[in-house]
């Protein structure tokens, strides 16, 4: 039996498996893609990297440094974990049991599904207000969200600009707005030649120059859910062990949220569910 | 006025340079050198390096990127901070005056590696003339340093006694020095019984009543102590938003202590001292 199958292969998941194998855990990752990580372009404020760097990059880099720690990485696509005393974790290839199950699959974001989407993201439709909002001063800033996630994102993007518009898509804001535009119907379509100049809802057409995506985000909890685990909105709630309220589930990362998605932030999560999970089954005789 | 004076140039402090800059903020760093990051020969376990870096290599890297983010490093030896609405550091080369600091100066506070020094810190050894200088007027007072730090306490300590020992602990005097007695031989021993009573040297053995720490350079807890600022041993005590209790005063890193002092939390930390900086910032009109 393996003690730790880490499910994803970001900066949380490899962070903590390198970790755990220096506690001398015997870990395996299992992954399915880049994640988010993948989809950046140019990662400039993750510290010790003089010249800016592709996500896909530091993906890798992350994988070979898992690798020279001899730590096994299988590409699988997880379909199931069940719990029972043990865990058994199913992918497309097989079966895996473990002691521990650690959740670091990222926060798989909200799509829209509408036209435009799928053409203007990373063409002006950004998901990382932090990242990318400094590049927007001054112009007209578009976010597309009803709760707590927008608000936060709404937040740092306020430093930048005066003029921005929250896009409801029809949902109900979780709380009011001031100083801001709300257009609250059913978005239609993301518009745009080169890069999103509007978008275009039921009732009207709002020019804009970016959107930044600050929907709730579903499945990375979906397992933790199935267990019986508890989440909020969309992160898996975890204690400050990072272990859920299944003995010996725990997360780390963009999946546990905490409005900070940040690759530092997973990264430090990482080796601290790393530090508590040894800690863990160190106690426990298994 | 500089709006966020950074002081410490390693993981911390560079990682909140960046998003500070990102923010929009005028930040500079103030570094004096590689810190304990330097003497770190072999770095495995942070995230994103395939192969091991040294830490040199890593702090070097890390000035490079806050350079690139146009982010002016001074290297200055800060000797001390003042707090009056706003602040003023000092440094051996100028002051500068800012509305933010951030202490991320790394844990490394200045220990004598002899016999009594344990036993005696808080019962006579004292690492603050401004906090504790006064208890000790008209008594014989002892002064561990060779350097401007030393003469900072000095400065201090002469308003409260005539009776000054400097002990160099072997090391030249980087200035030469008036009206105090000079021992600069090696120190052996520090003896007392309830508390300190006489400093043991190789050639002499001294009586004082208290002795007064000053070797090296300040470390950020020092600073922070001097402002007022709370310290729980060795670690500045911050609140979640990394705020001490000094408002406008901010600490990151290992400074802060919390018993894991790996590279990746200290980037973290700064990350998030920088996102609580930039709203501390925004609400506060300055």
């Amino acid at each position: 039996m393996i003690d730790v199958i880490v499910v994803g292969g970001g900066p949380a998941g490899v962070s903590a498996a390198i970790y755990l194998k220096r506690f001398k855990l015997d870990v395996t990752i299992i992954m399915k893609d880049y994640g988010t990580l993948g989809t950046t372009d140019h990662i400039e404020n993750y510290y010790g990297f003089p010249e800016p760097i592709s996500g896909k990059e530091l993906f890798n880099n992350g994988i070979k440094q898992a690798k020279r720690f001899e730590i096994p990485v299988l590409t699988e696509e997880v379909l199931s974990i069940d719990y029972f005393d043990t865990f058994t974790v199913k992918t497309n290839k097989g079966s895996y049991e473990s002691k521990i199950v650690l959740l670091a699959t990222g926060a798989s974001r909200a799509t829209l599904r509408v036209k435009g989407f799928s053409e203007y993201t990373g063409k002006g439709i950004s998901f990382c207000a932090v990242c990318d909002g400094f590049l927007y001063r001054g112009k007209k800033i578009g976010v597309i969200g009803n709760g707590d996630f927008m608000l936060e994102e709404l937040e740092v993007l306020e430093n930048f600009s005066q003029d921005i518009t929250v896009f409801t898509n029809n949902m109900p804001l979780e709380k009011p707005l001031e100083h801001v535009k709300v257009v609250d119907n059913k978005i239609i379509e993301i518009k745009g030649n080169d890069v999103v100049s509007s978008v275009l809802t039921e009732n009207s057409e709002t020019p804009i120059d970016v959107l930044f995506m600050a929907m709730g985000t579903p499945s990375a909890a979906d397992f933790a859910l199935r267990m019986g685990a508890f989440i909020n909105k969309n992160d898996i709630v975890v204690d400050e062990q990072f272990m859920t309220n299944i003995p010996g589930l725990f997360a780390a990362g963009d999946c546990i949220g905490g409005g900070w998605l940040q690759i530092v932030k997973a990264a430090d999560d990482g080796s601290r569910a790393a530090f508590a999970i040894n800690k863990y089954l160190r106690k426990k005789p298994m």
